[in-house]
């Protein structure tokens, strides 16, 4: 196994008969036992899961039996996980867990930004109002912390320190979830002011892939029994988690985060619980889809009929202002052939960073 | 002179202490006489110029005074030549020019997207209205077709299709401009469904250190003076270009591209017209900035003044929703270094690719 590029060509995107722009970037496919099944570029690439980081910060909430106490459903606990649109019903869910828990918007320090829901925003700016915390993408994973502060009776609100309790709790599980030690995870501000953590493709997946193992804890079942059943509040519709949790039908949870960051967790047909964590180098959304769907497919990680729904995704046409086609983006042919690849790079358990 | 990388690392943006996300890219810079002065990446590398042609496609019009016959101003030939941002100001300019040749938007075939500008976006949204033709970036550009194909008394008013003789004879122009001859130009649908053209870096930049040559014919020299009196009319308050005109205060002309794509003219301290076009391989936009700014520097490409003006571009903080510094954006140090890359990859005549 010769030394592997940090960053491989994922993606090219065409206009007419020229390549216009292209997408590196590098991913690592693992199995709940740690085993490193396929890999793209440095499996052991060290990058910020940003918002993929969600389902693991809602975990000590769950565990903790806050969600029962304060009387929150599934969909609040979706919303915990999301990076939301910002729409009505986001923002309604957001309202409730914060009435539920006795504080108001003004305990959510996330910041505030326009709904990333185009339509909503420009419903907002019509009705003459203007966005508050509520409508931030992050805004239920911040009045999830919140839940848990409120929970422990903490008078220390502010969650976002990483030596909150919140914050310490958060780390020690996503660290023992990656197979990682606390220190050995990058802690820096996320863009909505909490800590965001930076490790190892590899063990990243592996969260991921511990996340779906069926003999998950408890909290872990949870979270993704909320994602799958409410997936456009962990996005919103149409939207790639969406797409891709309502064509997985319970086998695929799935959550993007910023700067071309995306991780999975996979039921195989063959009863494998597998995870996969790919970073887009530049940090552009738009390459995630046709990478996923190559190696969904390379590595027959789902069946026909879950690669069937997620044909939208494979080979999306560019098209001009007229809704004409100019061009197309599409995974490079290697990722097509990620399965031989194993024979060049064969299985190993993945090193453990810490 | 070793083989080139078709694309270099660039620009990095750091979180914290880690690298999240970098962009690579090429680009060439050459002077009016067609002397290659320094490259990174592959000087020859074929990418589209999108809206960075737009300088360009507005020659035909102006050669043949088409403008004073229909008493269009400055500001109308500075929206010629922009990617403007659809606000108020730009969607009068653009009307007037519809007014001045007696057409109506229904002429306008770049097709609709809401303003690039979000709060003219939303002002629209408030106000209960929708966008149309005017508000696309290119309305300009297009009317500036119309305008050549009035004057030309021409039925077909279809100037989109690249057999238009308003086409031919933009094609003609750029490949002229650039050295090549027309058929050595890839031609694809734009995004605003006019012709999109491809060819070498060198190339482009070798049209962009002849627009804005002294001894440059009197259209080309109109239309730089247009631009640098117009800036916001090219793109937007604070936009690339216009931050880069401004500061650069008649010895800069700039447009920026699609897809990560950049052209500059400059007229240099020691009397040189040299050309400048860049591209990030991913198409990012937010890459372009720190790159100028890095190689205008270190090829003493403008004075002291004008860098101090550019500062803001070199290494733009990257905050959170709450305005907290949480990293930055950086040109890697090579850039730096670019002008001893000299004597590594020696000036030459650039290679003709027709």
């Amino acid at each position: 196994m010769t030394e592997r590029e940090a960053a491989v060509l994922l993606v090219e995107l065409t206009r007419g008969d020229v390549v216009e722009s292209s997408h590196r970037g590098a991913l690592a496919v693992v199995d709940s036992q740690g085993t490193l099944l396929a890999a793209a570029g440095d499996p052991q690439h060290v990058a910020y899961l940003r918002s993929s980081a969600k389902p693991f910060q809602a975990l000590p909430t769950v565990d903790a039996g806050a969600l029962d106490y304060y009387g929150l459903n599934e969909q609040a606990l979706a919303l915990m996980c999301a990076s939301h649109h910002g729409t009505e019903e986001h923002v309604l869910v957001a309202q409730r867990i914060l009435d539920a828990i006795g504080l108001d918007v003004s305990a959510l320090r996330c910041g505030v930004h326009w709904p990333v829901d185009e339509v909503a925003s420009r419903r907002l700016a019509a009705a003459g109002l203007e966005p508050d915390a509520r409508h931030n993408n992050c805004s239920g994973k911040h009045a999830g912390m919140l839940t848990l502060a409120r929970f422990w009776d903490l008078d220390d609100l502010d969650y976002t320190r990483s030596d909150h309790p919140v914050q310490t709790a958060i780390l020690a599980r996503l660290a023992a979830m990656a197979d990682l030690a606390p220190g050995a995870i990058h802690v820096a501000p996320d863009g909505c002011t909490v800590p965001a953590f930076a490790l190892p493709l590899a063990n990243a997946a592996l969260a991921f892939a511990r996340l779906i193992d069926l003999a998950a804890p408890a909290d872990c079942q949870r979270i993704v029994a909320a994602m799958q059943a409410y997936p456009h509040l962990v996005s919103g519709h149409g939207a790639l988690d969406d797409t891709l949790m309502q064509a997985g039908a319970g086998v695929i949870v799935s959550k993007g985060g910023a700067e071309g960051y995306q991780g999975l967790g996979i039921r195989t047909p063959d009863g494998r619980s597998v995870g996969l964590a790919l970073k887009i180098e530049d940090g552009n959304a738009r390459a995630k889809g046709p990478v996923l769907v190559a190696v969904l497919e390379a590595l027959r990680l789902v069946d026909a009929a879950v690669l069937a729904r997620l044909e939208p995704l494979r080979r999306p046409a560019i098209m001009n202002h007229r809704r004409q086609v100019v061009g197309e983006m599409r995974a490079v042919p290697e990722l097509g052939a990620l399965a031989g690849a194993d024979a060049l790079h064969p299985p190993a358990a993945i090193e453990i960073a810490a």
